[in-house]
């Protein structure tokens, strides 16, 4: 099987003097890789027009594909379109229906169109246009010698919907792909390294690659199986490491198909008991609530400042008459209260731990469960939501078994 | 003045297919640019030993300088010291203090050394070693063609460790550097291309580097001057492009000296007035409050879902009776309340916008604003608190003039 050869090219001076992290490349790399790509070299230049002519000259003679990322902004340091016309003698030439979706995308925000935006609607010579529905820039793209090239805007969430809603077929009907299977098991609660160690007690078929991922708010398991293993190999070796792991798995998601995040698996499992939900949050302040956006099943959230509690005080009562009152109110199925016994001066020492006590009342049942959250302030926060939150999963899903 | 020209190549895997994101390169970049220098050019390649030497053929032509990350490792895909002898002509000699070194290492923790760590002893003819005291992997430094090439570990910790300790000051020595000064100034509330509207009114002084970055939340405006321009005219420049932006500014950083974020600057406001806030929340569900963390002076803040409004109610009344009646429950000195009129459903629709009601009572004024915001849920999420909280900004800074 012949895998594609394809690179990956930003361009941005915050990229190249470090104001910016390139996460695009690595993005768009697990995205290709996935496709049944082989990427051969990432390069990143500033907005130098020879610089970035050459490089595309480059690239057109080495790889078959490559993704352009930034430089299409309107701005008088956005080349990547007068470098493409340079580099490959293709004039600019004004695309009618860009501009006008350029217009429309003022006109809806009700703001003037600036002179400067209408350069975004200059496009190369034989150029296909990519639409952006997320913002001014359209992308867009054509063969160069051996190479396919595609531009596309830096903003990491236009970059990602074009890629994701237009560029992927398009590369489909280019290239001809055979994919490696990739599943991803998602867990929350339990450290890398002692995934890795769970995992190491088995032994995987001759093959499958398996790596780790900790993302902010979960570490990944990442299985890839050659595109010719068995299917019931390949599912009795994930069912392994389903079994090995136990209740931290929050999804499982396979490649392309899903990309499940711990508040799908929470608003399924809420809706299915149509359940409604009051919260009262302390050291979260507030995010706890602003992590449930869009569920409607959230029907109050509150914040006050922690009182200092006297340590004779029994944290675990106060938490449950907190948690009664609050159900009361606001006449929800279940409330989660979380509250803590700290100082709150300690929040800004990364290396102190506060000590977080959970309650959920249900309609059938009280919780308790106590967690320790670590790390820099905006960390503690996070953290204590998403471990909340999952608390709030897990007592969900045990309901369910 | 001559800048000396940098650039950064990483070597790895993980890297080019995404697994890793490459954030050394930032790192380094933003080091070697507050140095003086200026980057060319990122560079990733995987394990391949023929890309590998190529590559540092072709940056030895055209740099100066290259800081080379990973590769390092004991392991068979880690190659850089055998491509810098095959692309250099520099056969790899065994060097006696660097195996002792990773024998000291292994017996240190008390584990036996593998034996495939014996070759990352062996260093390229003539290169100066570079003791790594955080690792295995000792790195070097050599010179070949106009450039000078420092390899270093990939991993993070070691890396920055060796860069800060080692390499630094071998910099210093190497090159004749001298730093341009970068001023940001930071704005809410206006867009880039807007900016560079008002900004393009008025001619900048001969050397002068003017450029924009949009950010998730704010739009910095950035001027790079020379190090040998007067202060005076630096100054000027800077205090034209403040009158031209107005109220939108709301912090101005100088390289390395601060980093101003939008809470810094309302926690100063908040804390020189010893005021105290209450929040009323609908469509950010807490992420208003969420943003105030570790501000002492939010003393309250609470979600409920807005309730459909009768177009015909007057919903600036409505927002402040909500702000009265909040303010004199908790008892603060001011009270941000923000509602709307839209239906939840409009709120998945990238391209419906919200029309969102601000009102702040402080203990002088009740002061309204009207603000639409468009985008994904999340987009409208954190926008929506973003410019609540810029709202609350401008009005405490207006108090303050």
């Amino acid at each position: 099987m012949h895998h594609p050869i394809a690179e990956i090219f930003s361009q941005g001076e915050e990229v190249i003097t470090g104001q910016v992290v390139d996460s695009n490349a690595a993005w768009l790399s697990e995205k290709l890789v996935q496709m049944g790509f082989v990427i051969s070299r990432h390069t990143a230049v500033g907005d130098k027009l020879q610089d970035l002519a050459e490089l595309l000259q480059e690239i057109s003679s080495r790889a078959d594909l490559c993704i352009c990322t930034g430089g299409l902004g309107p701005t008088i340091d956005d080349l990547t379109a007068e470098a493409v016309a340079l580099a490959f003698g293709r004039p600019l030439l004004l695309d009618v229906e860009a501009l006008a979706s350029i217009e429309r995308y003022f006109s809806r925000r009700k703001r003037t169109m600036a002179a400067s935006n209408r350069k975004q609607a200059y496009l190369p010579e034989g150029s296909i246009r990519l639409d952006n529905a997320w913002g001014t820039a359209p992308g867009f793209a054509l063969q160069n010698g051996r190479c396919w090239f595609v531009f596309v805007p830096g903003v990491p969430s236009e970059m990602k919907q074009m890629f994701t809603e237009q560029v992927k077929t398009k590369l489909e009907k280019q290239f001809v792909l055979q994919a490696d299977r990739l599943i991803t098991i998602k867990t929350l609660g339990v450290g890398e390294s002692e995934l890795q160690q769970q995992l190491n007690t088995f032994n995987l078929p001759e093959g499958v690659r398996l790596s780790f991922r900790a993302a902010v708010s979960e570490v990944q398991v990442k299985l890839l199986f050659p595109a010719d293993m068995p299917e019931t190999t390949q599912e009795n070796c994930v069912n392994q490491c389903l079994d090995s792991i136990g209740d931290a798995v929050f999804a499982v998601d396979e490649l392309n198909q899903s990309d499940t995040q711990l508040m799908d698996v929470i608003g399924q499992l809420m809706q299915a008991e149509k359940y409604t939900l009051s919260v009262v949050e302390t050291l979260t302040q507030g995010l706890i609530s602003a992590k449930c956006l869009g569920q409607e099943w959230l029907l109050a959230s509150s914040y006050k400042p922690m009182q200092v509690i006297n340590k004779q005080d029994d944290i675990a009562q106060r938490a449950v008459a907190i948690a009664h009152k609050t159900r009361q109110k606001y006449r929800t199925d279940l409330t989660l209260v979380q509250i803590y016994q700290t100082a709150p001066n300690q929040f800004h020492d990364k290396d102190q731990g506060i000590v977080l006590y959970n309650v959920l009342i249900t309609p059938d049942q009280i919780v308790q469960k106590t967690i320790t959250v670590m790390g820099s302030i905006e960390q503690k926060q996070n953290r204590a939501a998403i471990k909340a939150l999952d608390f709030l999963r897990r007592t969900l899903q045990k309901k369910c078994l």
